[in-house]
């Protein structure tokens, strides 16, 4: 166990930020919640949006910025919409020295403002489907802040789409919620339940939302991802409309959908351990350290010249390296460095190695003698790479497992209280409620409906709280 | 020249706005001075952002990200810095619903609340130097916005690095105003002057400041990238110290720099003509249009499915290419299309380019014959890849050239008055003039003192406003 990390076990919130800390991921900023990302949390960001980015262009999305500036008047013009934000709104009231007219919201997202230029944009229905994507930050008023999972100001990329019809915006909003979840499983290695938000869960002013959940360490539902089919009801407040093909005016269907910084904390929760973080080779910043092992002045020059000659071969390779070759601190504490930084393998050479034409590596998913072993010199980045490759592959499935595990069924609401608070987990039940018992749910046990899946058992059963019979289940977990 | 673009001759303000329209590179934003960014002007911010980052890093730059909101106390903690911004911020006084106790400055650049955190951050030598950048967006109210150029919230990169000694922080300042010069030359083929701002200039809080400053087509400078030499400024008003080697506690020297979105303003004033924005390979979106060419149906498609080729051969071989396959318009918009956007190399491809086996081309920057020519299919990736590459060395070469005829040297003020307006451009002019004659200057004549450049010719001559002896000469010119 690593020092000054509180195990998962006697407090995973303390955990959770003692890792933050220790891995030097992120601050906490003197703005109550928000938070600085420091250049080892900044560099997985940076990988994860690598990795989306080249999804959403490759979907036909174009990026754009819209202004942080909203004016306040926009929001109002869809009623949930406001409703649905006010409470969490920064404002701005003063600029360049003077009062304002009218105050400026800071975006706590974009619908408005960019219903305002589809409006401009879009005259027929050759401009359609109109499919943007912006990355940027946005605000929204936080009382309970949480590093990269809950925060003022958060990082994220909003997609944003205009369609000539209904069956189309609601398929682009599955299908970008599809590319959330392959995402999250192939690069994030953390498996996630796709599905579609209950009525109470909705996003303000969306018709139909949609999210991906992922699993924490303590058994708690993320919600990493969400999609929404908005219908026409920005269309509407916006006047967004074309001429379609017989010459007559339409209200354009949307869609939009939004993944943020907290991914960065899904990653944490769904891979640390009492070391400290474990990241997944896809978007770890350094996917290896090599650490010189000497311990007179003439072992060193051989050490370190052939520990610099294997990172820079990896390197060449196009595997993301560092050489640690400090000598202000010791092997030990350089060991502890990369481990509780979660980099996926440490590559050891010492006289020993140099003798025996090999290096020692140490697979940071593998805690213990399972995860050492010898990579020879020769031919050492293709291995390092197919090991790589390896360590992705087995975190997926480790993550899979553990959420397995952690995943129950029950048949009524009397077994779930029974077993939920000493089980928390993902709770797969039938579920026919509406937004009452969704209520009476959360009061009594803290858990919510997180989602109904897409992917459904070919069955019926009878709703877990109602009785009803039901034609789908749902995912029941306690948020995060 | 295109339609609905004013010649640069009769107004070159406005035509710069009509290129930005036509090119659909931008749009006002109802918050006055923001805009919004639209999909060609974004691509080629990310591409000036890859090319820059790919530099930081190389210099061993890490990427992170802080807050937005700034509390107002920060800044008032720089008396210099304070004065400097107060009249240019924006404040959030109300979040969450709530009157907040301290109102909050949306960032108009980061050096008070990053100073917070070296000071956190950094505990001995050992820690030295730190070399940070964020890419975020920054807020200055601006009072006459101009796309791009002069926006209220603009996104840039704002470097910020703490250093051992005074030594160490002046050469890194220097260290970067030259990467941005290599830069401006080399991507966006602008050739700038780097030198040294007069006290009157400097950066509010700074001890030196340095900037690039390009020239726009109408013989104006921009300002298009500054750094700065921040000696012990901050660092005492945050009380930012390390130990030193004998144990004795320093406050750390710093540097910052930033470029911003006006470097897109920089690349259109800088090369764009009466028909529209031209854009260096280097940083064009797309870097061939193909527009396939047919009359009848029969032709069609044999000559789409050439086109086709064509346009995934080039992809294939890391060309950015378009094929514009639309039936919706005629061939003669389509170039118009492209043309007006800056797309370096547009290939037409006919019944008659099948028949010879080649492609007919237009080089976006030899208007008229001279830039049409024909490629053989044989080997096309490879010729299009070399013209390209020509392409932008003529770029710069025709913009150094430019810059040079609308560069000259004057003996007296007398002399400056009398040719100024009627030809503006850079005056290389000897200087030894203080903030007095700087204001007196700037009164009579709008021309201001843009930079002391770096490299002076190795000779000595008389300040043309005080007939002083100068040891170097001035730029001086009407800045954007």
């Amino acid at each position: 166990m690593a020092e000054n990390i509180t195990p998962r076990k006697s407090d995973y919130s303390q955990w959770y930020q003692d890792v933050i800390r220790e891995a030097e991921l992120a601050d906490s900023a003197p703005v109550r919640g928000c938070m600085v990302i420091r250049p080892w949390g900044y560099a997985i960001w940076e990988n994860i949006q690598k990795g989306l980015d080249a999804r959403f262009r490759a979907t036909g999305h174009e990026n754009v910025y819209f202004p942080l500036f909203i004016p306040q008047s926009f929001l109002q013009k869809e009623a949930e919409h406001v409703e649905g934000f006010s409470p969490e709104l920064a404002v701005v009231t003063h600029g360049g020295g003077k009062r304002l007219e009218e105050p400026l919201v800071v975006r706590p997202t974009s619908e408005t403002i960019i219903n305002h230029f589809f409006s401009k944009w879009i005259g027929s229905y050759r401009d359609l489907p109109m499919l943007l994507n912006q990355w940027a930050n946005v605000v929204r008023w936080e009382l309970r802040p949480r590093a990269f999972i809950r925060t003022t100001e958060f990082l994220w990329q909003e997609g944003h789409t205009a369609h000539a019809t209904e069956a189309e915006a609601r398929a682009e909003a599955v299908r970008m919620l599809r590319v959330y979840e392959e995402f999250a499983r192939k690069v994030l290695a953390v498996p996630v339940i796709a599905g579609r938000k209950t009525e109470r869960e909705k996003f303000a002013g969306a018709v139909e939302s949609y999210s991906i959940e992922s699993m924490s360490g303590n058994g708690w539902a993320l919600q990493s991802g969400t999609s929404h089919y908005l219908g026409t009801n920005f269309a509407r407040a916006f006047n967004t409309r074309f001429l379609d093909e017989n010459n007559e005016q339409q209200y354009v269907h949307q869609s939009s959908w939004g993944v943020s910084t907290r991914l960065v904390g899904a990653v944490i929760t769904a891979h640390g351990d009492d070391h400290g973080l474990k990241l997944p080779p896809e978007i770890a910043p350094r996917q290896v350290a090599v650490v010189p092992i000497w311990k007179s002045e003439a072992e060193k020059a051989g050490v370190l010249q052939a520990a610099e000659r294997i990172a820079s071969d990896l390197e060449a390779a196009g595997i993301r390296t560092k050489l640690d070759d400090r000598d202000t601190v010791s092997p030990g504490f350089k060991f502890n460095h990369w481990e509780v930084r979660g980099v996926p393998l440490r590559f050891e050479v010492g006289p020993k190695d140099l003798a025996g034409g090999h290096v020692t590596a140490s697979a940071r998913n593998r805690p213990g003698r399972e995860g050492k072993f010898t990579l020879p010199f020769e031919g050492l980045a293709g291995e390092t790479r197919s090991r790589l490759a390896s360590i992705q592959s087995e975190m997926l499935a480790d993550a899979e497992q553990r959420r397995d595990a952690m995943t129950y069924e029950v048949r009524t609401y009397e077994e779930f209280k029974a077993v939920f608070e000493e089980k928390p987990g993902f709770y797969r039940l039938w579920w026919a409620g509406g937004r009452e018992d969704e209520e009476r749910l959360q009061e009594e046990t803290r858990a919510t409906v997180r989602n109904i899946p897409l992917d459904q058992p070919d069955a019926e059963g009878t709703c877990f709280m109602t009785g009803r019979p039901a034609r789908s289940m749902a995912i029941v977990a306690r948020a995060y």
